[in-house]
C-alpha cells in the first residue's frame, strides 16, 4: 500500500478527546484525508466529534475502524496505548503504519519497537500541545499550529515510514524534532511533568481561606493544575523515575533560594531572579 | 480639607509604573479626579504617562506635586514606599490622606503607623493586580476591574480615612477587603509570594537545550518568573521570614508527592492530583 506524503486516503484516529479530535479538524478542514475513522468506545463523545467536522464515520469497533487505514493514530490514554496499538497491529492492512501521541515514550517504546507481528511498523510520537480542558469538544483545528511535535524513531524504523509521519504532522501545522524515546522523556520529565507536579502541590497547598487573596500570578502558576487527575497519574507513573530526579533538580535549585532567604542575602537572591527572568524572556510570552 | 467621596479635586501618585499610571487612567477616564499629578524622578517616564491620559500634570518636585492633593498614593517600590510616605507626610497639606500600593505591609505598616508627625493619615494598602510586564507604558484603565484590593487599617486608623480609601478603590472597579498588615503578609506570602519563587526556580532548572521542548504548561507555570528582579528581590526579602514559612509548607508536600512516586503509590498520587484539581477548579480559568 503505497503511502501518499501530504496526502491520505484513511486516517483512523483511535481514541477521539482533545488531541483526536483536534487531530481530525485539522486533516479535514486542510483536506489531508479523505477519510478520517474514529474509532472509540463512547459513541456519544464520537458523535460529538463527527458534528464538529472532525470525522467522516465512527465506529467502536477497531477492527472495522482500522481496515482500510494507512495510517492510525492512537490517542488513548498513556496506560493503554500498548495494548490499543498492538489490538491495531493485529486488524490494520498490512505495511500500514501506526503510531500514537502519548506524553511519556521510553516504556511504549521499549514494548513495541520490534515486537509487532505482523507487516505493520510502530513510531512513537508526542504532539506538546494540549491544555488542562480535555474532550472532543475542546478539539482544535489550530491546535497543533507551531506547536512542537516529538517523534521516536529507533534504529528498527524504516526511513519512510518516518518521513511520512513527520510529513502528516508538518501538513497540520507542527514543527517536527525526532530524538531517542529515553531523550524525550528525559527532557519532558523537566518541562512538563516537573511543573505539572508543581502546579499540583501549590495548588494543594493553598487554604480555602487563602483562595480569595490570588491573583493572576497563582492562576497562571496552578493553571494546569486543573488537569485530568488520572491521565497524569499515568503519565507520572511511567515517567516515574526521571520525574524523582528533575524533582531531585528543583528541590536542590529551591533549598539553596530557602538558604538566600533566611541568609538575608539579597544579592544572591537578586542574582537568582535575574537568571530566571533571562531563561523565561529567552521563551517569549 | 473635606474628602469627597467619589470625586477628588487632586490625586497626586507618586511612582508613575503599570500601577500608578493605571490609577491615573482610572481615574482619569471615570471623571473620579480633576486633577491627577503624577510625581517621578524619571520625565521621560512621566511624559509616557502623561501622553497616554493618565495624569493631568508632572513634576519631578515632590513638594510641588503634593502641595493640593487630599490623596497621595504611593507607588514606589515596596523598598522605598517608608521613606516616601515620610516625605509626602512632610509636604502635604494638613488632613490629607497617604496610601500606598506595596506588595507587603507589615514592615511599611509598622514604620507608619501613629509615626508621622503631623496632621495626616496613613493607612496601608495593596491592590492583587499586575503584571510581569512593568512600566506606564503597560497601564490600563481597567487593570483593577474585579480584582481584590487590601487595605490594612489598624486601631489608629480613622473610620472615615477607612472609608474614603474603600471608595477611591471601588470607584475605579476593585473589590476591597479589609485585614490586619500581619493577616495580609502571611496570606500573600502563599498566594504570590511563594508561586513567584517557585516559577523562578523552574524557570532557572531548564536547560537551553531543553528549551525548546516547553510547551503551554511550562509557559504558564513560568511566566510570573519574567517579573522585574529587583523589585521580587524586594517583595520577598521584606516578608523573609513568612515567605521561609510558605516554603516549608510546599516543600513537606512535595516530599510527601515524590514519596508517592518512589513507592509507586498511583492511589495517592491520584488522590493527590484530584484534590489539586478541585482546590484550582474552584478559582475558575
Amino acid at each position: 500500500m503505497p503511502r501518499r506524503r501530504t496526502t491520505w486516503d484513511t486516517v483512523a484516529i483511535v481514541g477521539v478527546g482533545l488531541i483526536g479530535g483536534s487531530i481530525g479538524l485539522a486533516l479535514r478542514e486542510r483536506r489531508l484525508a479523505k477519510h478520517v475513522v474514529g474509532v472509540g468506545r463512547n459513541t456519544a463523545r464520537l458523535a460529538v466529534a463527527k458534528r464538529r467536522g472532525a470525522l467522516t464515520s465512527t465506529t467502536t469497533q477497531l477492527s472495522r475502524g482500522v481496515a482500510d487505514a494507512q495510517l492510525t493514530v492512537v490517542c488513548t490514554p498513556v496506560a493503554r496505548i500498548v495494548a490499543d496499538v498492538r489490538a491495531v497491529a493485529d486488524v490494520c492492512p498490512a505495511g500500514a503504519l501506526i503510531t500514537d501521541v502519548g506524553s511519556t515514550k521510553q516504556e511504549i517504546v521499549a514494548a513495541l519497537d520490534g515486537r509487532l507481528d505482523r507487516e505493520v511498523q510502530f513510531v512513537g510520537g508526542h504532539p506538546l500541545a494540549g491544555s488542562e480542558k480535555t474532550g472532543a469538544a475542546q478539539a482544535r483545528a489550530d491546535l497543533f499550529d507551531g506547536r512542537v511535535v516529538v517523534l521516536t524513531p529507533t534504529r528498527r524504523s524504516g526511513r519512510e515510514d518516518v518521513e511520512a509521519l513527520s510529513s502528516f504532522w508538518s501538513a497540520i501545522g507542527a514543527q517536527v524534532r525526532t530524538m531517542s524515546a529515553d531523550a524525550h522523556d528525559r527532557v519532558l520529565a523537566v518541562t512538563s511533568h516537573l511543573p505539572h507536579v508543581l502546579a499540583a502541590v501549590l495548588s494543594s497547598v493553598v487554604r480555602c481561606d487563602e483562595l480569595p487573596l490570588t491573583a493572576t500570578g497563582w492562576a497562571d502558576t496552578t493553571r494546569i493544575a486543573a488537569g485530568d487527575p488520572e491521565m497524569w497519574t499515568q503519565i507520572l507513573s511511567s515517567n516515574r523515575g526521571r520525574v524523582v530526579q528533575a524533582l531531585a533538580r528543583f528541590q536542590e535549585r529551591l533549598d539553596a533560594v530557602r538558604k538566600n532567604l533566611e541568609d538575608e542575602d539579597a544579592a544572591a537572591l537578586a542574582r537568582f531572579l535575574s537568571q530566571a527572568k533571562r531563561n523565561r524572556d529567552a521563551l517569549g510570552s
